[in-house]
């Protein structure tokens, strides 16, 4: 597959410049730093993506790639799917919402009003967009692969034309999104304190397994799988 | 707090008993086991609700819980929030969408197009109803501290009238449901299995790391805590 082109100087706006993705509620977990909407889009592996379908919103789980180097200044989520799904490819020019979600941790509090989860949460609204260039369309299928093992991609045969035409994308401008961060222990009512009651909170980490080869095959793990189950590993807090 | 009522005999509808949650892609990947979506509810820490709020839907990650052991037969959904959350609050009879999804694996095809995941999802489409009676409410806080950590909430103090009432609680039918779920290693083009390409598939697992206490506390972690810890690593294959 072809590789994807150099990025290009941009300065992105900053996030939350709109009022629906204006964090209202819980203002003091609001993150307002690119850096670290990127960073979360890059760890997670799927995102839920709502679309209007007549009376009410479907929300369904998605792969999904990110394009820093493209034309929008912000960037690009892209989300993958059949051009058999029509919710997909109803989209079109609707607005949709799609938000990424990281669950770090349980926030065991003294109380049950306390109860919490530390998380790291993006929610990106904005215009879909039925990508319908096919090289645009093929780099979204090599970023959704690299997204899931970085440099997999590039180890693998082109994908067809059928392919890359039985391969339905929705383009999302990263313009609009707003980012959630909780990542701390409980904030308890202080006669709750002062009573002696335990309150902590449990890390929530994930792990990759090691590869399993299909039984067909004979060939060797290759080093991008091994290198993205090593990262995984050690990133993650595994293995320790 | 006062321990959830016994379960009353019951006979649940089977999964996708309407259009609107038939699942018409993936047909194959479809189950329709309540006994399966059960499980991925227990086992999943986040749910992801979408909401119309206009001019397009709203998704955003929530704790919730089930309650299967309530009036409905099928039983119901409660995603929590603060009564400040004006989408939540909003979405009074409404129809909502609240999915969970698991990510149990990378499968690493043979070419782009076949690489997948492994995955169990629940779709669930219903009328959104704003719980009022605040002894359901404090039911719902129960099972929402149980669903974090099982045994919990019977350890803690009672909730007070205060935070009952600065809780908002969205009651979700479990009736309209489907669930997918893929738990395979790649399925590849022959002639890519023939030219000896190596495939396979990366687990992905979740781990809960030890209890950190709040710096606050000299009391020892109790046991539910322990207990959450230790069948965290041992169900989800980290430890080993």
């Amino acid at each position: 597959m072809s590789t994807p082109a150099p990025a290009a100087p941009r300065s992105p706006t900053p996030l939350s410049p709109t009022p629906r993705t204006t964090v209202t509620r819980g203002r003091s977990r609001a993150v307002e730093d690119r850096a670290a909407m990127h960073a979360l889009l890059q760890d997670a592996l799927v995102a839920h993506l709502g679309v209007d379908v007549g009376d009410h919103p479907l929300v369904l789980p998605v792969a999904f790639a990110v394009d820093l180097d493209g034309p929008d200044r912000d960037g690009t989520l892209y989300v993958h799917g059949s051009v058999a799904a029509r919710w997909l490819t109803r989209s079109e020019g609707a607005t949709v919402c799609v938000t990424v979600t990281e669950v770090d941790g349980l926030v065991t509090a003294r109380s049950a009003f306390h109860h919490s989860m530390n998380y790291r949460s993006v929610v990106v609204v904005g215009p879909a967009r039925i990508v319908t260039d096919p090289a645009e369309k093929a780099r979204a299928l090599y970023l959704t692969v690299d997204h899931m093992v970085p440099g997999r991609a590039a180890t693998l045969r082109p994908s067809t034309r059928k392919e890359v035409a039985a391969t339905a994308v929705l383009a999302v401008p990263l313009h609009e999104a707003s980012m959630k961060v909780r990542a701390e222990g409980p904030v308890d009512d202080e006669a709750d304190v002062e009573a002696g009651t335990w309150g902590g909170h449990v890390p929530v980490v994930r792990r990759l397994g090691e590869a399993v080869s299909d039984p067909l095959t004979d060939a060797p793990v290759p080093a991008d799988v091994l290198r993205r189950v090593a990262a995984g590993r050690a990133s993650l807090g595994c293995g320790s």
